[in-house]
């Protein structure tokens, strides 16, 4: 980024949008089965689209350990996108929906960057098409439900202690984490956002409105005070949250600043949650176009790794082609340059950086592909410095293109889009970690040694607890779903690089058995965030005509 | 109603509903100020809207005091709307929207019944253009903002215990009535109901954007602990919120099953809130149409008295005409029939439940208008039974129609819609209740012993001592926004009929500095609601093909 380019707002402000029906036209999606929302936003009738072709590729972005700043993953996908689609290749962009916590906290908007943006900008990170709080909706009529079971006289004898299934709401608010119910049950519970529901879960991961129905009536809430648990089907709860997130349910269709067609649709964290756009948007994209370029969250130990563990098997959507988005500044951290010394030129930092990425080229190998590392381009790298990294690429047999999507657009992805489209060519032998029929415990370790580098897992003693639960209700083969943080391998923050020697402790496992897996605790990671000492909130506004400020 | 008939999901279904933008032109509204959600609703941006006429006339719909079952309002309001139309008034129907809560909870849809319908029924009813949840989403960043705040510093010195500003959620959830945060400030709180919320109240009275962002702006969230008041400007959060409402403030357009255009936009319920749908949808449709035909929620004590001295003055748009519903189901319960007595043929009981009729139609008059009296009629009604409510009216010299839109659509509601002809061609005085300068404390006698038919007002201590608050800051000649139960004229839903000799007790006295007026809680009312012990979402589905079950 240099200084003298257009800000994104400004960029995403003049892009000359076109009408959302010709999106969908020319990405093959009939005029029947498109339900606009505005005039650049559309919702997908999937029951309405044909039969489609042979299923297209996927082209999984993920990346190394990230600064907090980001590094930005989402540019590179949409300019990826955009450069496979200037090549020629019939393609489609599949996003997760941006949050509203972090839209008003620390990050401001999720929509790409520069000249590789999704668009309407202003729309897609407020609101959108609302999916988000359908979800909450569907989630707290739950809620409701279960302590309103409890207040009329508790028919299935549900233990209040034992309830997990939380509230949830889109903001970053400390406050809820942990509340008490001073009306009817009078119990201990919190507030998760809603990224990082069940119900986000679900939506991600179903295939089709019956299989959303049978997992929403499988959720537990919670156990009678004989042990057995109670599920969102036995409080008759299944019906009502599959009406409430019947539109939700349907993926959204927008476009880039390019034209090239994009679904944003699901949005679960990837530190919190499996990080993964929906599954339903990734296969209706797979209907429609020859590739699908996706991304999963934060490094690829959290996104690659669930989307190849659980989302890629839930839904038989393995990607044909791994993109490894790295940066300079994120070698240099990790490379021990503090914060706020990451615009200083440093070669010698970034190469000290290197082992982090290693390791996730590494772990990609390890599931059966040949990553391409896309160095996405800032300002202030120098010649030099990207030159440590394409040395490195090159000595290690490595795809390597540097991106420069962010002030270039399609141009600036050209090359990188040269590598994906040759290992498209290929035929990858996807290998998931660990088989589907490993115990959680297994699994985790698998996780924690193969992936993270460490010594193995040690659970809390709530944890061991809940594992020995998990196990009497035959649970135990659902595969894990690790919340972690995502700046070090490990559980700690602190441990940059590729650290070795550490245990990963597990605070909490909870069963999750409408989304079909496990959550694992680890660190200190909260499932409601913060707000920072001075939100974005504070500086944006909205003008009489409707434009905003302040999103980026 | 007879057995017969098709019910209010058939005839929903089989509408032949006209795409939205066809609805639009016909009703004036130009392509590019049409958004469209879906095929048949759209928001308006009425900064695209030409400049039009001579504003058209309002015709408010309010009742007698309802049964639990209520008493058809929307039905009529839709019908006389339908009615108009028929007859060749150029006519917009305005509406509020469903919450979620009572969706889930007893009522099931709220989008008239019968042949008198707005459509399409099952999205109006569910999340509908997602304005309820930006109302939630701004609120409660506004909170999380609140608690932030403290969290980092206090700067502001907001005194924890004396924060009035709650979370909402567009659910039922009695549990969240009364809560402790047990992270951050460690305060008691509680959830309001989405549609109970001063954010919700702003956007329902505010004229315009800077109106709406000035009003957000001065939401008073608290108390320093010097007594100062401490507002959404002063955290720097309403430039945030007025984006997060930016396309929720734009009026909703769907239709009637016979095509009449209908603005459905805000929510405030009328027993806790002020029960009037927006002033910008009110006044939009008044650019729009020669006849525009509005509801105010439940009896005419709550819904019209707030049209009449809170809406109608903040927005200039005092009625030509006012339609009181009644029934002969509700005549009979205020003469002393049990409610699952009302089927049965009484003369008698209906003959004995008059005075509570005749107290609204006073009250009415008070206001400056000869209120037409609409029968609404059931299929169980005799004709006996409906000829004691006309010859009341016959000899109280006022205007009366039996209507039957539910089972006969317009033609059932051709008489109504010939008498509110004949009103608008007279010329009302609108005369306000209390005058704009009259203390808070003067507005609650006058409309407790003039509205209510009550001995005067009681308040609670702490009532009184927010009343010394009020008058300290000088708030006390905001208009009153009286939350109390709509069964009885007094505060007790158990005195039915005109009871007299009551006095009404103000448990608390809540300022809403941004919405611009106090709200006085009496009797047990409570701004969050509870499921009953079978709610409604039990029986609730969606298909495969994305119809909808058990709404109605």
């Amino acid at each position: 980024m240099n200084t003298e380019a257009p800000d994104d707002a400004s960029i995403a402000a003049a892009a000359r949008l076109k009408p959302i029906a010709e999106i969908a036209a020319e990405a093959g999606v009939p005029d029947d089965a498109l339900e606009p929302h505005g005039r650049h936003q559309a919702k997908i009738d999937v029951n309405r689209l044909g039969a489609g072709g042979p299923a297209g590729a996927v082209v999984l972005v993920s990346g190394m350990s990230p600064t907090p700043a980001g590094e930005g993953k989402s540019t590179v996908t949409v300019g990826l996108g955009d450069a496979l689609a200037a090549a020629g290749h019939r393609t489609m962009i599949a996003l997760r929906e941006p949050s509203l916590g972090p839209v008003f906290g620390m990050k401001g908007g999720a929509t790409g960057g520069g000249f590789a943006q999704v668009v309407p900008m202003g729309s897609i990170n407020l609101h959108f098409t609302a999916d988000f709080h359908a979800i909450t909706s569907a989630n707290n009529l739950l809620a409701a439900m279960v302590d309103n079971h409890i207040h009329h006289g508790n028919g299935l004898g549900i233990d209040p202690a034992s309830i997990t299934f939380k509230r949830v709401l889109d903001v970053n608010d400390r406050a809820l984490r942990r509340i008490r119910l001073d009306s009817g049950a009078r119990r201990e519970t919190g507030f998760d956002i809603t990224a990082a529901s069940e119900v986000m879960a679900v939506l991600c991961l179903a295939r089709d409105m019956p299989d959303l129905k049978a997992r929403l009536g499988r959720i537990t809430v919670g156990f009678t005070r004989t042990g057995l648990p109670v599920t969102a089907g036995d409080l008759e709860a299944g019906g009502a949250m599959a009406m409430l997130l019947r539109d939700a349910f349907k993926p959204n269709l927008v476009q880039t600043i390019a034209g090239t067609p994009a679904l944003v649709h699901g949005g679960p964290f990837a530190n919190i949650a499996h990080g993964c756009n929906s599954a339903i948007a990734t296969n209706t994209a797979r209907r429609l176009a020859d590739v699908v370029v996706t991304e999963a969250g934060f490094g690829a130990d959290l996104g690659a790794e669930k989307y190849l563990d659980i989302k890629a098997r839930a839904a038989d959507c393995p990607p044909t082609a791994v993109v490894l988005v790295a940066t300079v500044r994120a070698l240099k951290m990790h490379g021990g340059r503090a914060k706020d010394e990451l615009a200083a030129e440093d070669p010698a930092a970034v190469a000290a950086g290197l082992p982090n990425l290693a390791r996730h080229v590494d772990n990609v190998r390890r599931y059966g592909y040949q990553p391409v590392v896309a160095v996405n381009r800032f300002g202030a790298d120098t010649r030099e410095e990207l030159a440590v990294v394409e040395r490195f690429c090159a000595e290690n047999g490595v795809r390597c293109a540097v991106t420069e999507v962010h002030e270039r657009g399609a141009d600036g992805g050209a090359e990188l889009a040269r590598h994906v489209a040759a290992l498209l060519e290929e035929t990858p032998s996807f290998r998931p970690l660990y088989p589907r029929d490993a115990d959680v415990e297994e699994q985790l370790g698998a996780i924690v040694r193969t992936v993270y580098g460490g010594d193995g897992v040690e659970f809390a003693p709530e944890a061991r607890e809940q594992l020995d639960r998990i196990r009497a209700h035959g649970w135990e083969r659902l595969p894990v779903c690790i919340a972690k943080t995502q700046y070090s391998f490990s559980d700690d923050p602190a441990r940059l690089g590729a650290p070795t020697g550490f245990t990963v402790r597990v605070r909490e496992l909870v069963p999750k058995t409408g989304a079909g897996f496990i959550v694992a605790l680890t660190g200190t990671v909260m499932t409601m965030p913060g707000l920072p000492a001075v939100p974005a909130a504070e500086r944006m506004d909205v003008h009489d005509d409707g434009t905003v400020t302040g999103l980026f």
